[in-house]
């Protein structure tokens, strides 16, 4: 692919100049797994961010992070609740069904792949209290969803309650949750809300390979150790991946970082106007598009994904220049 | 801890420099996942080691490579036959039993955690034929073994030919394949023999965090694939997996690291005399040492792990130094 | 309840006189498990039923039927693609998800719980052949469906054609395959078609706990021996589940006993006029009527479940008597 | 096979009339699954047993209700301590694995079969408390064994105390817990000591297909109630296992069963002198005899197995009649 491309997904980006330094520091040889001093320190620093005592594992992946901190809320005859375009349900592979032993997902609906209090009630009513039925154990919600849509905190508590009061648990796939903190301009605490698990991602966001899952029940981090091991996902040389994870706090680079990509965000979907799909609140921008409108944007240079027949989706990332995000801008203004 | 510590385990060690450079040169955006110009050479450059035809996929961890490999050989109500000392059944933490969906591990003896054609017929023979019973689906063996033995090559053609007779898959768990290689002086493909997946270890031999799986069956390959991504290991940026893998390959840097650390190994072991408890062939060196001696060498800034009550384990890196080995080996003679 | 209750099911039917003879007749010891000369009788008279060689398993439930025939078609990292209100999807517990250790229900559409070449691939055509979305194995159908609705020989051509040409295996819920069989009138090879497997219920149809799972490809039937003895669902005195399933045969009581129960719901549904939800074929009727409607029902007696709102179901039973069936037809009409 | 055979296994035994008749009494319309009158009786009638208040719930063959019990017990990272000669590690086709999600068993010894404090602590005290090793979280024992052997109440004790101290839960294998009653001549309640769950053993002694598995700790049974539906062993006629348990608890027949079968053991063991391999305490007798001598026996019509090269088993059932036991007696005095 001859593509600039750097629109198909933030996933793929380069990693942060300080993230490296991190790395090279980290160099040296310390005791192995996550006994080193780097994974010591990263329940003190995660718990400092959310300005309440949480602790904090490093994992590679997003998939592995969600599916970690669900495995530690669901049994395997239970279920997870989460909307039907969620990524655990459309591009894990299969992940939560590994994970979880056999649970099921159950969608729901929302628009932007928003959960609310409405739709999560219409999943989980008509689900009988027997064991012919699956029962639901935890809510899985993604904050910035699948569509860059961000819930506030208002939302997140509305969520929250219901979630309690059905005795169900709450993870939040936090694959983009820098991106959110930026758009909402809130504390991380209120970001999250009230959720016992979440997946706080990195690696869209300047890190090469280390996520953290942060769980605000440590009953629940002392299970997801064992699960980790037992998913080969306790790296020997596990400081490199905390090293990604406090640099990525050090500095709020995190938030940094994510500013920068909503902004390019932002400059690109203010060239969309009515072919805008939702609403920016992120990094991630669908527009309507016809199919000759995307391969005249690709005769340009411009890489992105189609996003079904009459739609393409443009990613920025913490990398993406202003220069290139005012260029694709006006490209599509041109279109 | 205040020991100077290089001898505890080689799965701490430093990263390699050449390692490091191939890591900052993939540092350009490219596709994500496996699709990447890197990730897309993996089979070439594998093939070519091995002369002929194979798959490599990149993996983070020496468990999930072997876990992996596995699961394409063991159907669930089926067993993996291994070393009673096997890393598979001590040291995974389960992953075979998460990776394999409750396949049992079937138990073998043999010196030197090597099994013999005689030691896998005796664990062998007394499962009978029938569904009451689990049988045997894959034989796994480690090259160098959890002792640092190897496997001769006509070690690996009786193996071989064995578990074809009784019709079960081959893989080998190749964590420290490169010290087996060195010692044996074989080229690669007499190393592994004729086994249908191997573990190929980088981490331990100055790699970051990347493995090889090698399928030697292609068909095994795809569905290799569909499970990496269904575990959470198949990482976004994949090309720094990818850019790890051919560093190794690159002049042979896999070969001429474990030179290194065999022959640091072999310069402990020279004081070992009667204190060894297992010939030294790759780069680990167990010895006889009591609780009293075993403080006196930590006191002197050595780190290593004790190996039951009466015996001490030193593990040499591809970074350990000649002055280190050697001050080693004369605080050993001391004793 | 003091209902007559007849309505609710005939999964709670009582068992047929000739099943008791059946069990009776094998209060002899013979050897344990499936080794008795009633159960190695199975293979060959499911064979001549069928018209082919086929391999015959017993098993006390339905979901364990479907469940262990589905596991030897799908990889745990697969899919079943089923009606939305499948049996498998709807009131399993979840049993899919453990035998198939984890893969997921892909659900499609269509009237009365009945699969369309249209709906099937409506639901295959948006998964991307990727290892990111989960790939569909083997496809699900049931005969008669959850709705009392049939496939004609010429759908479960254009099923098993479609099936075929996707590369996936196709497995029949047959729980009321004999009430399909009374009403389409073909022979029994006909009414299920090319698949795979079949689930051959007997139950819900005048035994007291022995269903068969019926592999066309006796391959799969030797995978299955292995999962029904892991599932607990090998019993030790199978002979008593072979001669419920030998009594069904003899004499077609499988076949008398459905139609039958046939004739009851026909009788019934002969009275339901408008309120019909789904044409009769089967031994199920689905009506609408108001909740004062169905506690006027109630009130003289009648047992039933309600199906949402507006609906009741009636099912019928073999033992469901004429006279039974007229009255409740006649209070029907009168509502 | 021509054996009058009667000494092969407990397990093909005929159904004792009484459960005949049961079953027959069972035999008009109930509600379906656990909710008829009877299957609502067994909390009542084994609380009544066991002198405190248990949940019982219904299974069709004793590995379900091995499972099913751990699987209330057992997280899937977790593993199962029993003796290497368990039923669950020997003869249950892999069906721990399945139903604990890949747990594992922990191998303990003991002679007869029988775990001692000193076994189980040998076994569990090389288990380094951390992620890289599996922890086991129940233990489970088999009374009476598979070698015969019954626990005294003093050695449950100790047993007990020492599962508490380890913070594992505990878990009777009860195949033959009616033996064991019979041999001990101890209330129900000190038969099982302290444990979680029993697998409370029927088809061996006198039912056709039902067994009980009872839990001293109702939240589990709430688990297990789930996990049995998702198993497919929730049958819909389920009234017809509940009649059986109930018909082997009327008149104490559990107990009368065991006896008669012990007694015929006893008689059988009165001939076995140096013979014996294990002391007889329950219903089975473990015999040194040569390959002529078992040829020499089966030739005069006794069937038994073959346990290994130089021995038989031989295994008195509720119907092994006294004239038989002393014939066979007999026979083997005359080798």
């Amino acid at each position: 692919m001859a593509f600039r491309m750097q629109f198909l997904s933030d996933n793929a980006a380069a990693v942060h100049p300080h993230v490296w330094q991190a790395l090279k520091a980290a160099d040296t040889a310390d005791t192995p797994y996550d006994t080193d001093a780097l994974s010591r320190r990263l329940d003190e620093a995660f718990s400092e961010l959310f300005e309440r005592e949480v602790a904090a594992l490093w994992v590679a992946t997003g998939t592995a992070a969600n599916c970690l901190a669900l495995a530690t809320m669901v049994q395997p005859h239970g279920a997870v609740l989460c909307h039907r375009e969620a990524h655990i349900e459309m591009d894990e592979g299969g992940a939560p069904g590994f994970y979880l032993h056999g649970a099921k997902l159950v969608l729901a609906e929302g628009d932007g792949a928003k959960l609310t209090p409405e739709t999560v009630r219409a999943a989980l009513d008509p689900i009988r209290d027997d064991v012919h039925q699956v029962q639901v154990h935890a809510l899985s919600l993604t904050q910035a969803t699948e569509y860059g849509r961000c819930y506030r905190p208002e939302e997140m508590a509305a969520l929250t309650s219901l979630a309690r009061e059905r005795g169900v648990k709450l993870h939040m796939d936090g694959a983009r949750f820098a991106n959110a903190a930026a758009y909402l301009g809130c504390v991380p605490a209120e970001v999250c809300g009230d959720v016992d698990a979440l997946s706080f991602g990195c690696v869209k966001n300047g890190a090469m390979n280390a996520e953290a899952i942060v769980f605000f029940d440590p009953a629940l981090a002392d299970v997801a150790r064992y699960r980790r091991k037992r998913a080969g996902h306790l790296q020997s040389k596990g400081r490199y991946l905390a090293a990604q994870l406090l640099a990525m706090l050090e500095g709020d680079l995190w938030l940094v970082n994510a500013r920068a990509a909503n902004a390019a965000a932002a400059e690109i979907a203010s060239a969309g106007g009515r072919r805008l799909l939702h609403q920016v609140e992120a990094n991630e921008v669908f527009l309507r598009c016809t199919a000759a409108e995307r391969a005249a944007l690709r005769a340009q240079g411009y890489g992105f994904y189609d996003w079904g027949p009459d739609a393409a989706r443009f990613v920025a990332a913490w990398d993406t220049t202003e220069k290139d995000a005012r260029a694709l801008a006006r490209a599509i203004e041109s279109l």
